[in-house]
């Protein structure tokens, strides 16, 4: 049996102000630097360890693995980044307000450009100073690869080369693995671990920085999985994300 | 031309109360932490960025990276950990105060094993709980790999590989390369650059936390280098290093 620890990034500075974010690459909340710290805290009191750690190339979801590593000390593990497993590109929606875009195009809008599996949010204008193309981080992407906005699906179909290619080995090799990532590219694998339906997934809610345990049987087909802490905080935590995108 | 930046760690709680270190994983001291802030913000200034980094397996320099990358923003970029970067391993003396060592064994005898190009330090022994054999972020050496001392000769040995192998293949490749690292190891480097004979190499010694630049040649050889910031400083820190092995 394999364990795989999913991690999501601490609270951010745009979660705090209930901004989409996607893309952008906005630092952690004080809080979410208490978050950090404590699921550093909660792995190392549980026994965990881990031979190699993948995250993204936004600095919300590193300084997250940082302090984690720092907590644990972990700092010598490989760490390995790769762009596919960002957040979700949120379009023309980044730096918008959740609750105000609810408000101008009504809750039901907003939770289509959420949590819907294949509808995407409006699209970056290809000149924006956001698209990707204009950032050295994104420099090895293929032409075809960079996102001026995304789906779920969108998020997935990138996701999974670097899971089938990269982390799934690691793990089937019999490293430890922990992956320090952003809410919807865990959406992202939690759907492809769970064989989650398209029509399910958007009740899906992960809550930031709370370890997630996924224990793998030989062929990686999760046997359970369940957060590490406070059963009730988190269950609250769990509510708090799926209530950002209401009007009020 | 091919820029290459080296960067010892900042300060550590043993440098600060001058004990032989070697690969005991002591942290930065808040002088350090200090050290580490300016030589990210010196190369953010002067306009310096990198493709990627190269990093020892002990944390004071993990740490003096992370510092400089994020002050440069640049934490998304690839990072290399490897135990070939890391410090010269000191032996049965790691632990020891350098001055008392000094007066227990005279001057001469502890310039010899802090210099000397061939002569290492008296070993652990293979039974001591230092060994690295007992340490996981050692676990893939192979079994003639794990010192349990060095001298110069054996950490030039040890990091020469890495450089050929991985280092000096990503700079040819053209990319821009920083290599947090420690006294010795970098020691062991500008050795091979500039081609320092052995009775030469005991009189160089690197300050910490001093962006130390190299412009390097389509072969890397070295055209010159210089160390950022303010000279005066520089040469004192260059001197405190040389102090630091003496009685008094």
């Amino acid at each position: 049996m394999y364990i795989l620890i999913l991690l999501r990034h601490g609270e951010s500075t745009w979660n705090r102000e209930n901004r989409f974010t996607g893309w952008t690459d906005v630092d952690l909340s004080e809080k979410g630097l208490d978050e950090a710290h404590n699921a550093g805290k909660l792995l190392r009191a549980g026994g965990y360890t881990f031979d190699v750690a993948y995250t993204s190339v936004l600095k919300r979801a590193i300084r997250t693995l940082w302090i984690t590593l720092d907590e644990m000390d972990l700092m010598w593990i490989p760490v390995s980044r790769s762009w596919r497993l960002n957040e979700r590109h949120y379009g023309a929606l980044q730096g918008l307000n959740k609750s105000e875009t609810a408000a101008k195009y009504g809750d039901e809008q907003v939770f289509i450009w959420r949590r819907s599996y294949d509808i995407p949010p409006p699209a970056l204008d290809e000149e924006d100073e956001r698209n990707p193309k204009k950032d050295p981080r994104y420099g090895d992407l293929r032409p075809e690869e960079y996102p001026l906005t995304e789906c779920l699906k969108d998020t997935v179909a990138r996701f999974l080369p670097y899971w089938n290619e990269e982390i799934a080995p690691a793990i089937k090799s019999g490293k430890r693995v922990l992956i320090a990532a952003h809410g919807n590219s865990l959406r992202a694998l939690v759907k492809h671990l769970d064989n989650i339906a398209d029509d399910e997934i958007p009740k899906l809610n992960i809550p930031t920085a709370v370890p997630l345990v996924y224990e793998l049987d030989e062929n990686l087909r999760p046997i359970r999985h369940y957060y590490l802490g406070d059963q009730a905080e988190i269950e609250a935590a769990i509510k708090s994300v799926e209530k950002q995108g209401k009007s009020k």
